[in-house]
């Protein structure tokens, strides 16, 4: 009954999950809008209401606009600074780290939930080039965790007893789910999020784990659709038409025409690789840039120097703004599109394909062909991308540029100094705002990146084809589609979740052979370079993330786990004197220690294993005096023996997490201790080590260790004799559910006799 | 280098598949519409072309036809009974089996390959209720697997001195790569393809992995689109554009229109989930009635009584052309669609959705609104879904049966009355018709029934909505896509990947979400009821098959491994007498013994662990008198101990084959042992058993124990006493490609120094 309960309530639980995020992102979408028009509200009335005394009133526009833009900039680094640090940069990192098993303190704090959707929606408000995608992963991450936990505690799953290894495997599901759930609600993607943790997370190990994935990413996305239908229209909710939104369309969902919109031809296979392979270098370009930023900001804008950070944020939110200005003052005016003139006839035959529906040429004018400080008649063509939010702009980039079916309508098409302008000066913003105080996602900022340099390399190839296949009109917008997802895969070196994210968002499920094609060179080209940006930042961070090198071929399976394993290991003894534990820590730099009472006398010697323990927790040890005790073989330290509540639990195994994850040196720990404790302390660590490492067969295959090493994620295996004592055998139906349920049923019978 | 290369050939070798793929699915494809076209403009001839003198024509019409019928499932039935009986059914759970674990000797013959996709050609040419997708799947299978064991001799990757426990992993990635680009080449749906061997195959366990797949589905798709275009208009080819090939759209590529089509509003979620509970419901029939038909086939028509077998098959040919016959010549006669008659000069506009292009109204009149056997003016109604192949029909229940956007056009709907025939007959006649002696997929069936039964239900609803919101307009194809994923999931329990194969195919991109409800509540459903019907067959072959109980909770946290394993075991000795073993075998019915020198004398004492053998391997071991010596202690059989040649080996291999699953009794196999060799023989088991079981810490939480079960898919597992001994540790350094290659290199000169 417990075990039905239990399964009931995940299912149920990652539907909640789906409707709270769902609800997030229709409230986070719901702000950026605010703050977005808002600020180019006020932006735009300043520039376009006042066409009389232009210097003096562009010098007004920009300062007053500035001013705002740097308020809410203010807003989302004090949320950063002063509020949780943790909510800076895009959080996939660190979700990242959490997947692979490594737990960072306050990462899933409502605190910390708050401050990074909140202060992503002034992030985007105040202009940084900002995506909301990161931190809705970050945030997915948080509700996954937080209402697993509140499920263990309000269902009383959590286990009684305090048990210092308690298998946390429960709520890192549910974190995968929930962050699955942000990529989807962010993007409208429901596969492409799910993949997004499958890729990164490699969290979904069985397909009903993968199953209640995909539920709470559809019930997400559904529930956001809803909500924005009610938003929109409350009283036609029963007769409006659901189809899958998607964020980066220009069109309303069940208007779009997508199919029409994408083609390509056989010959185009190799341009989409080389465009890839630009990718893949553009991509590698930002990591190495960044890079170097980073460093620079350690070292003049530490993280623990709050108010530069905070000015930082501003400065850089100043900075952007002053560039979009600049070019949207500087603009050349290009004549407003014959369709859309005043007196055109043709509006509705030639703008079908747009379909604008109602909206008057006057409000298409304004919405989409602005025209800033151009005169009457003109619209602005660098404001047009520059002077606009990010999102727009790249919606812009993907769909305004288009051509017709049969060649014509070439009104639209952006100017080519235009678009290498902004691919320049995105570019360059994109590498100075990531690891900004402020919390910021990389993807759409990398993808309006690589749809303006998809567009310069369609613009190219119609140029150079024009002279060939004279009849041939190639897709300009499907190159921005293949260039977005050519620049995301050599950012951030994902695969086949950037290929179906990119096809789900802009609904060109036609492209999907070459997308995947693109993505595979940007990878491979990029991974030459550089590592992607997420994992480089983990490294930078010094997090002990889990690479994954590749192991294959005939190596693994023509050796053997004894021919590889290290035969000379440094033992540690259950109670022993601090000084000698310190002076074992001093003598070598090994990670993890075997416990035993009679370490072996020479390599190779089989002893008996009582558990293990790394060095780092040794380290806290010492540090925190955890443990110790007088060396009298009756004692038994009260601290790890005697605690009685599941607060003093937690205390204790506060003081023992793995922050920060470098380890302090053994010299450093040493010199804390007093002479008399260094003298006559003695430590007990039998209760705080790992009690059942893994354990693999001498005989066994190396490619057989290197399995369990992937799959159970682990950093240390111990290998038996070749012929290893057994004392019981486990089958299958050892370990069912209703074997395992009675088994546990007589234990607890038992526990109870016992009392 | 030895490594670079082999990773670039796993890659090549990986798009070879693809192409491969491709190939087969376009030669597949051709033959099967040869085929088709063959047979119906034959009958279409007999039918249509002589309207004098009806009842004698109807009856030649139909003899002649039926002959055709028979000869050409005559050719199906043969391929299977006398070229290879492997080639029968979809060839899904022989492959799931396979992907599983368990090999199955000749599924991955060139000999079956041929036989599969010859044979499926000519039993859909021949009408029978069966679609091309399952022997799709077992063919990118063979090819896969074939490919693989080319590259791996012709590229010197086998190893040289023969090993019996080589590991076959590679190989089976190969497969499980053929198999996603077999799927993915039948439906044009490259990511379902993947999906839909991660869900059946649990294969893909790393994301290069996956990768490999995806490179390969999006490959062999791209081929088979280039193929068809080639075919269709060789010189345009430079001009042609490419989409998504969808094989069940009605219409042509890049001229699909496809997101206008499909709408669903909010209040329609519960009856999507309601039509989910339905397919859960028929799909639990239709594995129930086909377990019936299969008990009584596995009596009346044995696998190996081949005449029967192939009589069978003709004779279900015969019986589906004659309902498809009698329901076509008892069809009611409607009159033709008023946009398609002489004299409506419409056509251009109320047709444009169908974009039928340059076609006369004649020809789509001809193709699409046969007249039969009704008077000039008027189209068979019946005739049209049954008297057409059945890819046809269920294109037609999928989109001629539409509603335009405003509501118009109507006229294209189904009788309901035909509906529900159709429904009934093809559910008959795929309950009969899954498991005969030919090679039959279960997709298009299944998919087909359903949409019947979608259509069905939208109809009512469509009813029952126009009540109450008299404006509003549901969309009757919705349903039928609907209707056809629900039953599909209902019959084999897919989850995730029939979700994207039918959003894929179908380009139904809108109806994600509700597709997945769907699905979900058709699997929930059908698995009170019954398993799925590739796991119930694969039951019904008695193969060992993993099935995977989910155990979760806290079951698994809260137990160790010692509290569930087993204490008492019966091991046997490396060499020891035949008589004791088969004594051993008598007198229990375990699978698998300990193999130690030193048995225990009571449960859970500790003893030295040789290795492992199944019950299995000694009962063939004993029947081929492999291992069997005289006694004397010096003595080494020389068939296990003597072999040099891979020859041998493969011989001995052969001998010891898991082939049939079930085991011979330990009576019988004793019974075959003349009193001689009872008494003296001995046998030697000790290289023929697993030398290096899995081992885990008695201290272990059962869900680790349960984890490595899933991952590594065990049958047993052995138990080390919670103290165990170890001789050495691996780090995750020890694992990565360079150490070992490092280690390998020193161990091959060292061999050879010793040589």
């Amino acid at each position: 009954a417990e075990y039905q309960n239990e399964e009931w309530w995940k299912w149920t639980l990652s539907a909640i999950i789906g409707v709270v995020m769902g609800f997030v992102a229709f409230v986070v979408d719901g702000l950026v809008d605010k703050l977005n028009s808002f600020r180019f509200g006020m932006a735009m009335r300043l520039v376009v209401g006042d066409g009389e005394n232009q210097d003096a009133s562009k010098f007004y526009a920009y300062i007053s606009s500035l001013f705002v833009t740097c308020c809410l900039a203010a807003v989302a680094g004090g949320l950063v600074s002063y509020v949780e640090p943790l909510a800076a940069g895009s959080g996939i990192p660190e979700l990242k780290t959490y997947l692979n098993g490594v737990h960072l303190k306050g990462l899933l704090r409502l605190k910390t939930l708050l401050a990074k959707l909140g202060g992503v929606a002034f992030s985007i408000g105040a202009g940084l080039i900002a995506g909301k995608e990161g931190p809705f992963v970050h945030g997915g991450g948080l509700v996954g965790g937080g209402l697993c936990s509140f499920g263990s505690h309000s269902l009383g799953f959590k286990t009684r007893r305090p048990n210092h290894f308690r298998n946390d495997r429960d709520k890192r599901d549910f974190v995968a789910i929930g962050t699955a759930t942000g990529v989807a609600v962010a993007f409208g993607a429901p596969i492409g999020g799910m993949l997004f943790t499958v890729e990164e997370g490699t969290s979904f190990y069985n397909s009903s784990m993968l199953w209640r994935g995909f539920l709470a990413t559809c019930v997400g996305v559904l529930t956001s659709h809803w909500l924005e239908q009610l938003d929109f229209d409350a009283t036609d909710f029963a007769r409006a038409k659901f189809g899958t939104h998607r964020d980066f369309g220009l069109y309303t969902d069940d208007e779009a025409n997508y199919s029409k919109q994408y083609w390509w031809y056989f010959w185009e296979v190799p341009i989409f690789a080389m465009i890839g392979c630009l990718g893949g270098y553009i991509g590698a370009l930002f990591v190495n840039l960044n890079v170097r930023v980073t460093a620079w900001r350690a070292k003049y804008i530490p993280v623990n120097d709050k108010f530069r950070r905070f000015l930082e944020v501003i400065a850089v939110a100043a900075l952007t703004f002053t560039v979009m200005f600049v070019f949207m003052a500087a603009s050349p005016c290009l004549e407003i599109p014959a369709p859309l003139r005043d007196g055109h006839t043709n509006l509705a035959n030639e703008l079908d394909r747009f379909e604008y529906g109602e909206a008057s040429k006057e409000e298409i004018r304004t919405d989409f062909f602005s025209k800033m400080y151009c005169p009457e008649g003109y619209y602005s063509s660098y404001g047009q991308l520059f002077f606009v939010p990010l999102s727009q702009s790249f919606k812009f980039l993907l769909h305004l540029g288009e051509v017709g079916e049969n060649g014509q309508a070439h009104e639209f098409l952006f100017r080519f100094d235009l678009l290498v302008f902004y691919f320049l000066a995105m570019f360059s913003l994109m590498t100075v705002t990531y690891g900004v105080g402020a919390p910021t996602g990389l993807f759409v900022p990398s993808l309006a990146v690589g749809s303006a340099m998809g567009q310069i390399c369609g613009r190219i190839v119609n140029s150079v084809s024009g002279w060939i296949l004279t009849d041939v009109q190639i897709d300009l917008h499907a190159y921005a589609v293949i260039g977005a997802a050519a620049s995301l895969g050599g950012a951030t070196r994902m695969t086949i979740s950037i290929t179906v994210l990119v096809m789900e968002t802009t609904g060109s499920m036609q492209l999907i052979i070459p997308l995947m094609l693109t993505i595979f060179c940007a990878k491979a080209v990029g991974d030459r370079f550089s590592h992607g940006i997420y994992d480089t930042h983990i490294k930078i961070r010094g997090a002990p993330f889990l690479e994954e090198p590749e192991l294959a071929g005939p190596a693994g399976d023509k050796l053997r786990v004894n021919e590889v394993m290290a035969k000379t290991m440094i033992t540690i003894k259950p109670r022993m004197r601090v000084r000698d534990l310190i002076g074992i820590l001093a003598s070598n730099d090994h990670g993890a220690f075997p416990v035993t009472e009679n370490p072996p006398t020479k390599p190779g010697e089989p002893f008996e294993l009582h558990g293990t323990i790394t060095r780092n927790r040794l380290l806290k040890m010492i540090t925190h005096r955890i443990g110790f005790f007088d060396g009298n073989p009756e004692s038994r330290p009260a601290d790890v023996y005697g605690y009685t509540t599941a607060k003093d639990r937690d205390d204790l195994l506060d003081k023992l997490k793995q922050i920060p994850f470098k380890s302090p040196h053994v010299a450093e720990v040493a010199a804390s201790l007093s002479s008399v404790e260094m003298d006559s302390a003695w430590i007990d660590v039998s209760r705080l080590m790992q009690r059942h490492p893994f354990i693999t067969h001498a005989d066994a295959r190396v490619s057989r260790a290197y399995r369990i090493f992937r799959t159970m994620g682990l950093r240390h295996l111990y290998v038996t004799p070749d012929k290893p004592l057994v004392v019981g055998v486990m089958t299958r139906k050892d370990v069912i559910q209703e074997n395992t349920s009675l088994t546990l049923g007589e234990k607890a019978e038992r526990i109870m006799a016992e009392r």
